[in-house]
Formats: structure tokens, C-alpha cells, sequence
């Protein structure tokens, strides 16, 4: 476990910590609910802002940045007029679906 | 999942997606350590303070209040002079372990 390989010195001012890591992409309010609605396939701009409710656009696309920065999402831009851009969760993003189900156990059975 | 079972209506400002609330647990730089630093068994506040670098007692007093409200933390007084206090993970706060485990495989998979 983290604790015990001690692998916490904070390393240029971040955590080593796997689990901070971890945190830093899925913490927050929205980058989470972003990345579970790209759980069933790629997305476009409009089709994210309508289904996660209460989220500003601007909000959105600084989610979408950090979460491409993160190699979490994909962003394709499509050759054509007019511009045709979606999201997709990468490889590294689909794996973190095992993880929002345990949390979803937990919170299942502790916090409902 | 969350996003299908569409439990995300905000309910008193708080989403009610389990997700969140575990998110609100385990959230920030220093509640998840207090909880690795408490897996394997009880401690003194001297103790913790401790073994969690960089910590200050007026943060770790906060983290432990707030980790004893949610249920994740149980404080004990031993009734002796001087005052003898210990903290100890509960049930609830043991079962996090599991997410951790995740956590750390991911982290460890994509960001080491």
C-alpha cells in the first residue's frame, strides 16, 4: 500500500502518491461526471453540456483540456465543414471504471 | 452505475451520487492519508502527527473532526490522568481500503 512502500516525499511540490494521483483526475465536481458520461462512446460538445446537468460551458471545456492533458479523454476533430469535433475516454480513462465501481459500492452501501 | 441509475439530481446542494459522497471522504490532500496512516490500527494524536509529513495539528484536529462526523473515524477517551485519546478506523472507514487498492493500481499502472 501507499503508506507502506512510503513512496509519499512530495515530489516537485506533488504527491508521489499514486492515490493523489488518482484524485487529481477524477476529484472535483465535474470531472468525474464527465468521465461517466463518456463511459457508452464518444460524445460531442453539445450532447456533454445537455446530460450533465448544471455545468457551464466554459466549465466544460476547461474539464475536457484537463482531462485530454491527463490522457484520460481523446479529442478528434473531424475533416469536415462544418467542424465536427467528439470526446472519447482513452484506454487509461476506460480503467478507471473499476474504480467508480467500488466507489459506488461504498457509497451504495454507507452514505444511502 | 451512476450516470444510468440518473441518481444525480442535487438534492439540499449536494449531489446524492454515492460517487460524490466518497469523494467528499476521501477528497483532499490530507484525509485519505489519515486513513491509510489509521489501517493499521489505532493512534495518538501525537503519533499521527507524526507520521504524517508536513501535517500541522490544527489541520490534522480538522481532518480528524470531519473524518469522526462522516463515520469514518472513532475517538476514544481513556479515562486516566493525563488524558489518554486514540483514534481507530471504523467498519465503515475499513471498507475504503478496497478503493485504495484500486486506486493505487491504477495510479501505478498509468502515472508511474
Amino acid at each position: 500500500m501507499c503508506v507502506e512502500k512510503e513512496i509519499f516525499e512530495p515530489v516537485r511540490g506533488k504527491d508521489k502518491c499514486p492515490i493523489n494521483s488518482v484524485l487529481e483526475v477524477i476529484g472535483g465536481k465535474w470531472n468525474y461526471k464527465v468521465i461517466l458520461r463518456l463511459n457508452d462512446g464518444s460524445k460531442r460538445f453539445g450532447e456533454l453540456l445537455e446530460c450533465l446537468n448544471g455545468i457551464s460551458a466554459k466549465t466544460l471545456t476547461y474539464c475536457l483540456k484537463k482531462l485530454e492533458k491527463k490522457g484520460i479523454v481523446k479529442k478528434t476533430i473531424y475533416p469536415v465543414v462544418p467542424a465536427h469535433v467528439e470526446y472519447e475516454l482513452t484506454k487509461k480513462g476506460y480503467e478507471l471504471q473499476i474504480l467508480f465501481e467500488e466507489m459506488q459500492n461504498w457509497g451504495d452501501k454507507w452514505e444511502n
